[in-house]
């Protein structure tokens, strides 16, 4: 409860804005409380980075999991990534795009943490495109690694705009692009 | 030159965190220097970034203004913002990016300059593709606006993506697929 309190909180303000007197506010804790369970500002923005991670991830995994076929399962990652911007986990956006915005120069173990899971948002969707061209369902000549960079920027810039202009329209517009974009890539 | 250096560490720090004496440090100017220009924070950040929106967009101009035809202009459109990753106008990645994710929750007055400034980006791109496809360059099932979405959200990606990994791979990666995109949608 205080992670998930505190996830909301820094996704929305960002790890430096968010004070201490926000985090008692959030949480209903007083300072003890906090420093009870977390030895500093950093490790709770650590826990609730990852908190909000895995609440994001999540949602993608389940989309993913509806589907059989190599392909849909890619199409359901873009509608998947879609939905966080339709109806969010948490308020605020992307908690990746806020942290690597906020911590590419600024706190280097938030930075850290979303390089990680960065990396591990790219590679799932690099062995979904590696599946569907395994299974024939999309041209070999695509660079699964790549296509995925493609993907997960457009998506990442779509939030941006969504959030900015407090209306899902360009996320609509650039899901639907990226999906006629891999239908063209069919093999 | 005051406004140049706000901008720089504005850029790299954000609003809220760049501090007072930051900004001291980053002009070489007392706590009464600054006042005595800008009547506080809000139309100092203002300032700055508008001018490193209007250094990132004369990049951009001058990239584009270089060709003739219509198709190579929107090319150069990317290729000039490919550049701004690869040789940055100003320290700490886009000004509109950085600023549209600190402030989409954060200081309004900041937040509608940047809405401004991306629904003016937008409009570029759009007048280029609406170009092309005039001079029957590019398919006219293209709906111009949606592909100026597509296009800026994918750059905002890869932006964030580079200036994360400290690599303009990504950049380089989301240029090339969204040449080939554009390619594809040639009549």
């Amino acid at each position: 409860m205080i992670i998930e309190r505190a996830a909301g909180l820094f996704n929305s303000l960002g790890y430096y804005r968010a004070s201490l007197s926000d985090l008692m506010q959030a949480t209903g804790l007083e300072k003890g409380g906090i420093y009870n369970h977390f030895s500093s500002k950093d490790e709770l923005a650590i826990a609730a980075f990852e908190h909000a991670v895995s609440l994001a991830g999540a949602r993608l995994l389940s989309t993913v999991k509806k589907e059989e076929d190599s392909f849909k399962k890619l199409i359901a990652f873009i509608e998947g990534f879609e939905s966080l911007a339709t109806e969010p986990v948490l308020p605020g956006g992307c908690p990746l795009l806020n942290c690597a915005i906020e911590n590419d120069d600024g706190n280097p173990l938030l930075r850290e943490k979303v390089r990680v899971a960065l990396v591990k948002l790219l590679a799932f969707a690099e062995d979904l495109i590696g599946s569907a061209q395994e299974k024939g369902e999309l041209n070999d000549s695509v660079i699964a690694k790549e296509l995925a960079v493609f993907i997960i920027s457009s998506l990442e810039g779509a939030m941006m705009l969504s959030r900015l202009y407090q209306s899902s329209d360009s996320m609509k517009v650039v899901a639907e692009n990226l999906k006629s974009h891999l239908q063209s890539l069919k093999s």
